[in-house]
């Protein structure tokens, strides 16, 4: 406490940010959402640690991963690392509870993972993931409730013109297992396959030749690619889907979808806006070795991530965040010090009703400079009560867009507030 | 991925904990219980980062608290670390968006805190804090608020019980600076007077003598202080806040409470549980110079914490914690192959009547395995749709707890849930 902090440092991490009062309350008005269609869906919330043993999370997605990682030597001497994702802290999670857990997990958990990005790509090195899984289920059915749930999420979000790109990881191997030359793999091919959307064909052609595939090849590679057909396991994923809710036109086949990441083993799929094709908002599919992989039990899992701040800026974008005003829909004055309890009885009156109140803290300022505070927080209204209103029972409410003044019983007022 | 974890080390870091599924909901519970009381009295969510600048947490609160804090050096090589408080983040806070904020800023903030503490106390590493204060207003009525804001949330968790201790600084002030030795200071007595509710009246005598008071001088600071009588300001502070609704037998001056921490100017309380007096769940007070001293503005402040772990463990013991079972209360049980359809039907309309439902992933189980997994799970209620069924345009609803069947329509079935 003796020590001064220098001034000139007060100010966030790169790559960190704070959230003032108007961006928490949109952040946690979508986690809501978020949580009540996965609860509707029969999704269990779990939370695991910030910080757990190092050698769990390093190793598992590869040298570019764990550069990413923020990894550090505790008091303990511990190789500790904060939380990169949260498929490997659940891996974890069901090895160490196995007992404890359902056949059908259905988990949701919703936490904050740490990645040291590079900032100037405008990532931030620690956000939000909600992960949405079902573990120990291997079904189309079980696929088709991934989609569900994840096409129900957008829809309660005011996003129900959300489109479901959707591939099958076997139909892309099965296709390029006639290429496979030996020197690229098939994986490698898939990851380039991926950036289909970004760097268009002739840009998949030429990171395919970059990579050892010969020229005509890799034409070739890319129109079977975009010539496949869906199979009989993504009908009945899609059919099923359809029956819990996702509509027909929401979704659509589309063979060049490859995903990055080289665990996927079935489904795979990732949710754009229309008119913004180039940025998915969320995705997923199945993977049923991974979990094992990472030291879990053998578990066959399906899921999806939603991209939390990609969803909250195109929420943001076309307008489907509520407009936050203040959090207090009343204010109440205060006259005088001789009317000072009364105005905190008002405050009570108006809490007990489930009105969200504001009491003014000072009893010296003159009602004028409490009116611009209020005006200044956008609060909607003020309730005045000085020794007339005391005399005569009553209060004065005053609608600060309107100007409009009435005067009442609190209780006439209170149901005046509420409608 | 090539990597396989080593299965020994799958399990979580000393002092840190997984939260299962009834546990999460157990904390999401109060979460929103206390989040609602705090918007209900006016205060505005914010979030900090998890990690800050090292030089921005270190050196706050003595040497003791820095060798609890995670600090370590980034990829960037810059000194960080772990939020420790909230209280050293918010000053930050308010000094870099002061000209955003509204003068009388009353902030909420629930987030997990580090501290590498003892686990053998059964104290954990990463805990939530639930922090509420007022900055900017240094009233009797802002004090009383914050008494309000603190009762009520209890109140709304079913511990009305709570009894709020109360003191003010500047009573021990007053009452111990007569026996300013010079050698002992004052804050050095107040922490030790502290402690009088676990080592008593004894306990804090000899701990004084130890200090270098004189024996004689040590039992008649004891007694000075029991004797202490509250001041005008106190007063105040318990009429406003009897008028913003605690109950005046909820109240009790209390003139050794003395908080450990020596920040504090004015105004401090803490919440127990009567029949639990030694173990506080909760508490704050005034602190006018606290935020300028951690480098932020000068502003009055005042505010108090939640002891997030003790107030769950009391509520746990006194059976106040809603018993949940799985988040489902029904399951859509699957006949065969040729019903799944309906079955995701009819899970949908449940679903779209807002009814938590999980859909049973396989196709191939005997319903009588369903049946078993619905009872384990604790799942209120089971759905049955077999050939009959679909030619009757009917479905089966069994309430596992009694047995009962009863076959209908789904519209009134969603009725009988739902009630």
């Amino acid at each position: 406490m003796c020590v001064m902090a220098n001034k000139t440092t007060l100010k966030t991490l790169k790559g960190f940010r704070d959230f003032l009062p108007t961006q928490s309350k949109n952040r946690e008005y979508v986690i809501t959402k978020i949580r009540n269609v996965f609860e509707r869906f029969g999704f269990e919330p779990i939370e695991t640690p910030t910080l757990e043993y190092a050698e769990i999370l390093t190793g598992k997605y590869g040298k570019d991963a764990d550069e990413l990682m923020y990894t550090f030597i505790d008091r303990g001497d511990r190789q500790v690392g904060l939380r990169y994702d949260q498929t490997v802290p659940t891996a974890r999670f069901l090895s160490q509870h196995q007992n404890l857990l359902p056949k059908f997990f259905r988990r949701y958990q919703i936490q904050n993972v740490f990645r040291a990005e590079n900032t100037q790509k405008g990532r931030y090195r620690e956000f939000l993931q909600c992960d949405c899984d079902i573990f120990g289920a291997n079904s189309a059915l079980a696929d088709a409730e991934i989609l569900a749930v994840f096409y129900a999420v957008y829809f309660e979000l005011g996003l129900g013109s959300v489109r479901l790109l959707i591939n099958d990881r076997d139909i892309l191997f099965r296709t390029l297992d006639k290429y496979s030359t030996g020197e690229v793999s098939v994986l490698s091919i898939i990851q380039t396959i991926d950036k289909i959307d970004k760097i268009m064909i002739d840009g998949v052609v030429a990171e395919l030749i970059k990579k050892g595939v010969h020229q005509n090849l890799a034409k070739e590679i890319v129109k079977a690619i975009q010539a496949s057909s869906i199979n009989t396991r993504l009908e009945e994923i899609m059919m099923y889907a359809q029956k819990l809710g996702v509509p027909e036109k929401s979704m659509q086949f589309s063979p060049t979808l490859a995903r990055g990441l080289d665990y996927y083993t079935g489904l795979i799929f990732e949710g754009v806006i229309p008119g913004n094709e180039s940025s998915s908002i969320g995705g997923g599919g199945r993977y049923d070795n991974l979990i094992e992989q990472l030291g879990g039990p053998d578990i066959p899992s399906v899921g999806f991530a939603i991209g939390f701040d990609r969803t909250i800026e195109v929420l943001e974008e076309i307008g489907k965040l509520p407009k936050f005003g203040s959090i207090s829909q009343v204010l109440v004055t205060v006259f005088d010090q001789s009317t000072a309890k009364k105005s905190a009885i008002v405050a009570t009156t108006l809490r007990n009703a489930g009105i969200s109140t504001e009491l003014y803290p000072n009893v010296d300022d003159k009602l004028s400079k409490q009116l611009k505070y209020i005006n200044d927080q956008k609060i909607r209204y003020a309730i005045i009560i000085g020794p007339d209103e005391i005399k005569n029972e009553i209060v004065t409410l005053k609608n600060m867009e309107t100007g409009e003044e009435i005067e009442d019983k609190i209780e006439i007022i209170i149901g005046l507030i509420s409608n």
